[in-house]
């Protein structure tokens, strides 16, 4: 396994691989690796000769307010763990290699960044579509994967890569959970233990609208009462939103569902660390897809 | 010489060409070409094995007043002096080509692009910016030819490869000019006869100022004073702007020069059209070279 950080050298591999007709998956991180991002790995060894991980906590994408200098950095773990699993590239640069000197250039996906985790993090997905905009430009995959984790993450990297055109495969990865259900995510090693127990309220909440679906139940509202009395049993839990939107355009659904339904959460819970006033921002989402009845009068 | 339309058919062309080691230089243009084109496309194929010309007029480059619908399109004779002058590839898509249905993914840089043409031209740049990231995607060159006489343009296009880490070389040719000294530029064409004729005040006024600097003159207020002293010979004439500028930053030059300085010029004047109020705006520029004074107190 080879470790760069320079996108010149990254490029030179890229161009050497293509020419020789391999195909490369890509699979941006911004490292603390888990097992999810280690089944995206997997994803990508599928679809590819060769694997490549970029580790990068990009700083344009966390808000002032926001936990960048805590974000977790265990590099010589995340490329033991890369090598483990068979990563063929590590791509780790410093700051400086990404946003040169003057930096001032910007990618920016319009509607679909304004709502859900748009609305609660101004110039978050502006710093996620501007660096992964970098990373393919310096890796050349044929496929990138992202998880299903961050959905609405996903849907607006679908959408960067068919409007500027990058002939890249998006791939979607679902998401990995722990034993209890949490997803995984590399914010939840930042979570007080007392937090990390009520942190499965997410997921139980998915599994509750899941089920009132699955029993017929499509009025909006109704469903988004059972998802917040839910979330509400977590009292260590703050509610950021709790929203039922179109998959693709993530505009908000009708007030009854008509078809593929997403249930967008994002939670706050107070953090381990020594400040009390630290807290760590879960996400978590599922589609739902309600019965369909064609003769249905609404 | 073929002519492609499809993104997807031109990305498979550059990677047919790279896998065998070609180099792939691409001119983008609007069309209209003139002899200030066809020495870009000279400057390409010194540089390289292919040499690809796209002609695309962008929309989203236009404000809502500017001349989009008026812009020449003479495809057939585009075509034409393409082939006589060897070029390998014409990319001549259609706006949903680079606009999918949706689009909503904006490139964009900052502070280059807020003086000059930027001040008079809300959004152009942000057109500019995209419709290049796409067509630089497009085409995968190893070389992009840009003319200096959008000298701004060009800077910006150098500030958006360095800033996005494009693996191309960004390469500016010398602006090509008419006998009578006028930039050439598609435009030129769209001029009322007189205006066309007073038109050579642009190419007057920076021989004037260069003169000036010739002859040790260093103070920026006398040197613009000379330039508009030469424009306002040309009574057709209304001036956007004329300002002396850093060539890398676009910042305003000093009181009195202290090095390269660029001097630039946007002038409207009247158009051929039936319509009595279009106008048709040139821009010409070119870098002043002062006397160094080591000495100088100032």
């Amino acid at each position: 396994m080879r470790i760069m950080e320079s996108t010149a050298e990254l490029q030179a591999r890229a161009d050497a691989v293509r020419a020789e007709g391999g195909r490369i998956a890509l699979v941006p991180t911004m490292g603390a690796l888990h097992e999810g991002h280690l089944t995206l790995v997997d994803a990508a060894r599928a679809k590819a000769d060769e694997v490549w991980v970029s580790i990068f906590v990009n700083p344009s994408q966390f808000g002032p307010e926001e936990d960048f200098e805590r974000y977790p950095r265990p590099f010589e773990a995340d490329a033991a763990a890369c090598r483990a699993r068979g990563v063929d590239v590590v791509f780790a640069p410093e700051a400086g290699e990404l946003y040169p000197d003057g930096h001032q250039t910007w990618v920016e996906v319009d509607a679909l960044t304004r709502p859900l985790c748009g609305a609660g993090r101004p110039g978050h997905f502006r710093g996620v579509t501007t660096v992964v905009t970098r990373l393919l430009l310096a890796a050349k995959p044929h496929v990138a994967v992202f998880g299903e984790k961050d959905f609405q993450q996903l849907a607006v990297i679908r959408r960067l890569v068919r409007d500027l055109g990058f002939d890249v495969e998006v791939l979607g990865a679902p998401i990995a959970r722990e034993p209890d259900g949490v997803a995984r995510s590399s914010r939840n090693r930042l979570l007080a233990p007392a937090a990390r127990r009520e942190a499965r309220a997410l997921a139980r909440a998915l599994d509750v609208a899941e089920r009132a679906v699955a029993d017929g139940e499509a009025r909006a509202d109704e469903i988004l009462a059972r998802v917040r009395a839910e979330l509400a049993r977590a009292p260590l839990a703050f509610v950021e939103y709790a929203e039922l939107r179109d998959p693709q355009r993530l505009e908000p659904a009708p007030t009854r569902l008509q078809g593929p339904t997403l249930l967008a959460l994002a939670v706050h819970f107070p953090a381990a660390s020594g400040d009390p006033g630290a807290r760590v921002r879960l996400i978590d989402n599922r589609v739902l897809h309600p019965h369909l009845h064609p003769e249905d009068p609404s």
